[in-house]
């Protein structure tokens, strides 16, 4: 799978959350990190977007939407007769949405400072994911970021990773399996021999781990049909 | 009560609904058109916003949402020291949208072409007013603008009118006070005598609707009263 992240952000440069997220996918040769300037070519758009499967939109919370950058490239690239009528170019591939917002997860409900969650503030996106055929994921929404602790920002970390290149990231599973593979890779890379026994020996824990994982939910499976019985 | 429309409208120059609604307008003192383009003076928008008392937006619908052109507009003049923080300068003013879009209203709901109705759409709009401690007005959208049959036009043109001019357009004593005081000064600008004598029969005949409904209202509520009883 193939992510192409669009990162909307007027003060890109000032952004430590947009510098913390492009070092946690540095390594992925599977991203392309593609940060929006003033001008658009819409031609270079669409080719960036053929090549990817998972098309991600970042961007800080402006007016409980993305900034004007990237409504103009929505408007400009997504033209009817590319992005539906003829061709639904986007067809099959996944819309995802990284949010950054500088009020807490408490303010967005009724009755609170912005009365609204992201669900209900972020359905214009999650209308044109179902007109372009798209598969729209759970946005990531990440609140107040300057306030996260250490051990909070490193699982933040681990999730934005997952979110921009695993393609099963919602289930336990697929999160299992992206370790694995993760490990496997981290395997793969290390010459220090020492260091690699040890890698390869967490390896196997995990492995060990999720056979243990796999035989506990046969075992609850088999009680739960008999309790239907 | 003075009334700014700001117009974001790509190819207004093409549109037949925004020279519609121009037209509505183009008699009322009180209504200020603005079309936004493609640079943005901050100082002179705030001025406008200050003079004004109702602030409308009207656009097309661009994937569920205003043309960039107003984002860029909302990222750019209401900056957080301007429009909230120390100011509020928006405080208790009105926020109206007008929205045109090309599909039916029958698309725009759970599981037919558009998903969600434009009440879900527009949150971010309301979230916004709510923010600005503005008063949100119950959007005007005009579906399929160029399939409204003549007499569909006329009505739309004073639900228009009166969206733009009338401090109470949504109570219907609201709107028959507006209706009369338009008569009023299509009388006081009439010179033909004959005309004026026509004119101020209907404003009579007006009147005395006014209070015939009035005389009903009345003995419903006490009917009403008794039946509470």
């Amino acid at each position: 799978m193939r992510t192409l992240v669009i990162i909307a952000h007027p003060k890109y440069d000032d952004s430590t959350t947009q510098q913390f997220f492009k070092a946690a996918v540095a390594d992925f040769s599977t991203v392309t990190w593609h940060r929006l300037g003033a001008s658009i070519n819409v031609e270079r758009e669409r080719e960036l977007i053929g090549q990817n499967d998972r098309i991600i939109f970042q961007f800080p919370l402006y007016w409980y939407s993305a900034p004007a950058i990237l409504k103009k490239w929505l408007d400009d690239v997504l033209t009817s007769s590319y992005a539906t009528g003829d061709q639904f170019a986007l067809q099959g591939k996944e819309l995802g949405l990284v949010v950054t917002t500088g009020d807490a997860q408490h303010d967005f409900q009724a009755g609170a400072g912005e009365q609204f969650t992201l669900s209900e503030l972020l359905r214009p996106y999650q209308a044109m994911a179902s007109k372009l055929k798209m598969t729209y994921l759970t946005p990531l929404v990440v609140y107040q970021f300057a306030y996260l602790e250490q051990d909070q920002q490193q699982r933040l970390l681990v999730n934005y990773q997952q979110y921009v290149t695993n393609s099963a990231f919602a289930s336990f599973t697929g999160q299992q399996q992206w370790f694995g593979e993760q490990l496997q890779q981290l395997i793969d890379r290390e010459s220090d021999e020492t260091r690699k026994t040890r890698l390869s020996a967490i390896q196997q824990t995990l492995t060990d781990n999720m056979d243990a994982i796999d035989d506990l939910n046969w075992a609850l499976k088999l009680m739960k049909n008999k309790e239907d019985d």
